[in-house]
């Protein structure tokens, strides 16, 4: 009996990460164990070195012995809320690191906003720690209110996160984002109207951070946890309807996906990843043909920016808006249209005021974005 | 008292898409027509001519007097299912185009696909003639069965609305498409996950068709209706659970503006516009890259396409295989991710087979396409 292969499927996909991440950290890795075909399948899947500390190891949980990498090895830690998509990550990551002589930590956050929250974050270090990771911390943070609670929590729970692998060194942070959870974000990117980038959904790799189960389904992480006996702890939070996000998962795709012919969560995840390939390609588009329109005075020509395809133009206005200061989340679609205006419908406007204080004026056939405070 | 604003609303975007049209077509525009003040407000907006032939004009249904262009005038067509939306658009045409001197004419197309249905496209080929617009044609077509039921009587239609503007030689065909028509053919093409093509919905102008309505809602025009006494008639295929469309409109818009906070519709629209943008910039570097990667012998230098985004790149390899004889239909991402991997995953595949017989093949640095039977 191989494991499950909702098993299987996990594992593989964090091997894949971690693999990248060894190769970027110039882990020396051994070349992959085939046991003879005549030994239990099981058994194969025991990686070579650590068939001699059976009896030694603590056990997996899959019943496999597990070997810990060395200490001072490379350290890769998990975030863990205690919940199926993080435990089965955390399990199986606890499972291929050591194969590829990399540590494995966890971090687990309090966010504080249920009554026993604390104590909770502590039963999912344990859980941890029984299933070989180390470190692991459970770290208590304080939720402000700044854009919503949803938000609020997140920045929060990153900011812990971001310091947790610095004080630790840890070569990257896996997050255990399913297929679902991007589903969700596009779903929420799409209500908001702001175009590609923000139906790019969740990168797998951005920073320190990974996302290995980012096309694997959150139904395979309930059976991987489940085939496994791992407990796992159901946020109420991700059935709360005051949180649009719990909306989206539990109304609008069961929603979607009965009258559009299911699927849908596959087509939301394959479109977030077209439409990331696509604003990085018009990004990039936009980045040189800012580099090129921009006048020695730092302004752009407006001549040369009314020959950009209007996509292109957006972003390099866009562009031009936060590097004069304005704030990234205050600066919305119309705000772009109507310094678009300046450029292609030019009947002598006054200055645009934008968020932040900046100002966009059109002079002498060129555009300067300037803080007013300048 | 002026008229109903949902009237006014329909009146300024028909006469928005028929000044172009008449600017494009160099029909001379005489100057807007501003009463006194002191004058009642309906009667301000006679048109000056008009107000001369009060008594020999028909009616028009707002109780305005309506004078038909010349003979021979520039010729609009319109589209009218009998619903709302278009006869909404086929009284505002009727309205403003004489303005303009533009002449107005209509085409309802029967699809045969309902009892009786030749009957109602004669009653609203009358109540067409009854709103001044000449010529005016009641078509029937035989719907195929191509690309299942809305897709082949979408074909039928379009191809039927084609030669009565070439038997016309009609300036353009006005098509009444909601906002409402945009949000649910965004929501159709997310579902199927191919890109911003896909999401781009519909355009407000391609080739000969225009849809003035595209920034309004869709209840703008039952309004309109209902202000005006015009009958509608309400295909029930709208509302019939077997056709997708209808599961969108009537399922599925409603859970997600519920869900999603409000304003869907319109960051569906948005987002079809910003996407619209996004592939024609797109397109426009794949064609320029195309071009330059292009090897003398017509394959595609495979170290170039390596460099490219991957965005660019998928466009320009999709542009090869249509080339080189791919139906467009047939073409799925799937296909081209197999290509891609002859560019940036190469360990030595043999050809690859695409739909309508075309095969690619990596060949001394360079990518190949051809039809088989070449």
């Amino acid at each position: 009996m191989g494991p499950h292969p909702a098993v299987a499927a996990i594992r593989l996909a964090v091997r894949r990460t971690l693999a990248d991440l060894a190769a970027e950290a110039g882990v020396p890795v051994a070349a992959p164990v085939r046991a003879p075909q005549s030994r239990p399948a099981a058994a194969a899947l025991v990686p070579a070195g650590a068939t001699t500390l059976i009896g030694n190891a603590r056990r997996h949980p899959s019943g496999l012995p597990r070997t810990p990498a060395a200490p001072g090895s490379p350290l890769v830690l998990v975030a863990v809320s205690g919940g199926a998509d993080s435990m089965a990550l955390a399990t199986a990551t606890a499972f291929e690191a050591p194969k590829l002589g990399l540590r494995v930590g966890a971090v687990t956050v309090d966010h504080g906003l249920q009554a026993g929250s604390a104590e909770r974050a502590e039963q999912v270090a344990v859980r941890l720690r029984e299933l070989g990771l180390d470190p692991v911390e459970a770290v208590p943070v304080r939720v402000g209110r700044d854009g919503g609670p949803e938000n609020a929590a997140r920045d929060a729970r990153y900011a812990a996160l971001d310091a947790a692998a610095d004080r630790h060194g840890a070569l990257a942070v896996l997050l255990g984002h399913t297929r679902d959870d991007q589903a969700e974000t596009v779903l929420l990117g799409l209500a908001r109207g702001s175009g590609a980038r923000s139906l790019a959904g969740m990168p797998a790799q951005k920073g320190r951070y990974r996302r290995p189960l980012l096309e694997l389904d959150r139904a395979a992480t309930r059976q991987a946890c489940s085939a496994q006996s791992i407990p796992v702890w159901d946020d109420p939070h991700n059935s709360d309807p005051a949180y649009t996000r719990a909306r989206v998962r539990h109304e609008v795709l069961p929603v979607l996906e009965k009258h559009l012919g299911g699927g849908v969560v596959e087509a939301l995840a394959r479109t977030a990843r077209l439409f990331r390939d696509d604003a990085d390609a018009l990004d990039q588009w936009a980045a040189l043909a800012e580099r090129d329109l921009r006048t020695v005075e730092g302004s752009l020509d407006v001549g040369r920016l009314a020959e950009l395809p209007p996509a292109v133009r957006r972003r390099v206005l866009r562009r031009a808006a936060l590097r004069a200061g304005c704030p990234a989340g205050d600066l919305f679609a119309r705000h772009l249209e109507s310094v678009d205006l300046l450029v292609t419908g030019w009947r002598g406007q006054g200055p645009l005021h934008l968020p932040g204080g900046v100002e966009a004026t059109r002079r002498c056939g060129t555009l300067v974005f300037r803080r007013q405070s300048d």
